[in-house]
């Protein structure tokens, strides 16, 4: 009896005040790359610098530099409380119109958020510090933090650190993951992928992406921060390159829930240097642009691996569910759906106990705000699991009716990590019409004891 | 050890389907009234039917009904998929515009949601079956359900119990209490309040307002469904009663959150029947109306008392805690920002676990959706909590610059169960020209294990 609580106990609780070790945990082992293919013209760091004076020996500041200038766009936060970096960023790449950045900088353990005019200050002074470094122009790097809420940077530990960081850059795949790593707060692993791709103008031409995140860790008393940087050795004008990323990252970054809170600091960034050669890719001005439309969908595709595994780690999660709404009159209202499915907590907990609870995601359709009148008609309206292993789907509803479900072939199906939950508009009014519509995918995880073990900050 | 260990799990499993003996915590006795001031003409049951096969002795079917017609008004949920009791009574309301209503019939443990056409038969019966008892014309009365979803009533059994729930109609305090029993689910206590009143037009009559509601527990494979009944002997015409109710559920039932979900069957609804004669109450025409005012406000005020019972009983709740937004340009966007703080999971399971994590407040107030540009000003912004005991405010946040926080104080005020979250726009744009600006109060809980555990089904 003692025993068997013990280890129910041992299994709620998660070692959350940052893996001290940095052991990644076993489950987690297949997401770390053990190689990689790297663009051209780009070099990498992770350094020590001790932003939490906690932390002894593991690094937390990131440089990404490229040899040349790059184009750069990005997206932020929408939270009202912009972090210093975000706004220091933003500055950057507006007065520059998304030309001649060189590199980012990264630090974790400290946000640098509701830190007033000295916050901005050392936001400043990070980036200048690797502009000297590079002997570069001023504001030629874009400043990312991570952590605490409502402290002050150790800015002369930080600035003390980026010329070792600045010399020790390299374009190996240890680097990459070193500076994956270095970005990190309570995530379990470093997020890291790349690929190689050609563009319809030159197909005998190999361009390289890579990219990093992190995710959903959070350390007392602070808030998950979501950063992910991707860089590419195509060359891509500014305008194109803001436009892709958008259309990626809401599709993407913007279409994952671990709790539903965007942080202060959230940024994702990417980089195109140009270093592989070819034409440059412009946005479509009257006539369609092979280049840009293939560009922007391998942006897409790679963003969504990558956030992915942010799901992959959040926060005390035993699920990682996928949300498909078909049928959509249009692409907004099904990714609004989408997205209060994934953060109503009855659907959580339900996937977390692996309940089959069908009504709990209907009704957290029915409830979605903003949507366009008749878009959610309940007599079209159909759900479905859907398995991982590809056997027959298994439909909860159908046109609004409930199905007698197999609850044996319902609970086999939730004891995989993976589901999808497929809900089907019937295409909205314009549906009716025989229009079809847009599909909207959104993926989350579930709210396990564990996630408030974590975030409650629970002293035992 | 192996004693702890059991003591620390006990803690945390709470008996979730249904207290079985009916048990009412040693917490909660204080919230259940020992007598009460009931309107007139009112007479009420609660009886036992079994509409879920395991409750073999509970009341689960409760009778409202005014001895002469009422005035009636009721506010229904706005999920696009409605349950059939809730179709049926809205329906019945518009047909007879709010006139000549005799009861209201409710029962438990089966919420006849997602029942199709069959659904909507079986609630008109039952509606029509308290007509006939009563000896008065069809559709004079209100239908409401809770309980699981996706599966039909056991209407003959309802049918076949009607007439003992007429028969055993009754103005005592008692039987007051068996009705607010009968419509719980998983609540640990019974929701009951009443009290005595005066209107301007009379100042020496005595007016008598009591009410029940239900809320937030729930039994696989259900949803939280927040019922309300109000009943007064006061005399109101129906438009000044549907407009007096929209005005007090705004504030008060929609202005709780457990989790944020929003189900199939929620419903408030007030039977107003005169009983106690005096002015009929109008709705205000060109002037004021003195009557109007006061019973707004005390409706209001009464429906705020009545709604904080459910929160008291939120599944898994340790804390009860109001957030009060101060110098909003707009009430609705302070209304929106008191929301998205008591639906954070950051700041509920911060909360859990006594942390003064007021960089997750700060964070849910930055990402607030659709309030008014120049609404949330950063460097205006102040946030503070407020201790039940009337001591001093600990500020935590002023005017966007963070305070240095006791931390001792701020732990001690996090003991206890009850907290004032206070969050302060500083006018916004508005207040800065020295407007002023409105309030909005919002009461939540917060999210513990136990939440986790009574809705992930955990199957220990």
């Amino acid at each position: 009896m003692a025993t068997s609580l013990a280890r129910m106990l041992k299994g709620q609780v998660r070692c959350y005040s940052a893996p001290l070790d940095m052991a990644i945990p076993a489950s987690k082992q297949r997401y770390i790359p053990t190689t990689g293919t790297y663009p051209q013209g780009f070099r990498v760091s992770g350094t020590h610098v001790g932003v939490k004076a906690s932390n002894t020996r593991f690094p937390d500041l990131a440089l990404i530099a490229s040899d040349t200038p790059c184009s750069a766009a990005a997206v932020f936060t929408t939270n009202k409380f912009q972090a210093a970096p975000v706004q220091v960023s933003k500055k950057t790449l507006q007065s520059r119109k998304g030309n001649g950045i060189r590199a980012v900088v990264i630090n974790s353990g400290c946000a640098n958020a509701v830190t007033g005019k000295g916050g901005l200050e050392d936001a400043v002074q990070m980036g200048r510090k690797v502009d000297e470094c590079s002997g570069v122009e001023n504001d030629s790097s874009l400043v990312m933090s991570t952590g605490v809420i409502g402290q002050r940077l150790p800015i002369s530990k930080i600035l003390d650190r980026i010329p070792t960081a600045h010399s020790t850059l390299a374009s190996t795949h240890e680097a990459w993951l070193t500076t994956a790593r270095a970005i990190c707060t309570t995530d379990t692993f470093p997020k890291l992928i790349s690929r190689t791709f050609t563009l319809p103008s030159s197909p005998d031409r190999t361009y390289s992406l890579a990219g990093m995140t992190k995710g959903a860790g959070m350390i007392h008393p602070n808030m998950a921060t979501l950063l992910g940087v991707l860089c590419t050795d195509a060359a891509v004008e500014p305008a194109a390159l803001q436009s892709i990323l958008k259309h990626a990252v809401s599709r993407s970054f913007n279409s994952i829930s671990i709790d539903g809170d965007t942080s202060t600091n959230d940024t994702v960034a990417v980089l195109a240097n140009g270093a592989a050669g070819g034409e440059t890719v412009r946005a479509p001005a009257a006539s369609a642009s092979a280049d840009y439309t293939a560009l922007q969908d391998i942006v897409t595709d790679f963003a969504q691996e990558l956030s992915q595994l942010v799901v992959r780690d959040g926060e005390g999660a035993t699920k990682f569910v996928t949300v498909r709404v078909r049928n959509s009159p249009d692409y907004e209202s099904g990714r609004q759906i989408a997205s209060t499915i994934a953060r109503s907590p009855l659907v959580k907990t339900a996937l977390y106990g692996k309940d089959a609870n069908w009504g709990r995601i209907l009704c957290a359709v029915g409830y979605t705000q903003g949507v366009a009148e008749g878009t959610i008609v309940p007599e079209r309206t159909s759900v479905s699991f859907r398995p991982v292993d590809g056997s027959e789907v298994l439909k909860l509803l159908v046109n609004g009716e409930p199905e007698a479900v197999d609850e044996k072939r319902a609970s086999a199906i939730l004891q995989n990590e993976d589901l999808e939950i497929e809900v089907d508009l019937g295409g909205g009014e314009q549906g009716a019409a025989g229009c079809g519509g847009e599909d909207a995918v959104y993926w989350f995880c579930d709210f396990s004891h564990e996630y408030v073990t974590i975030n409650g900050d629970y002293r035992t």
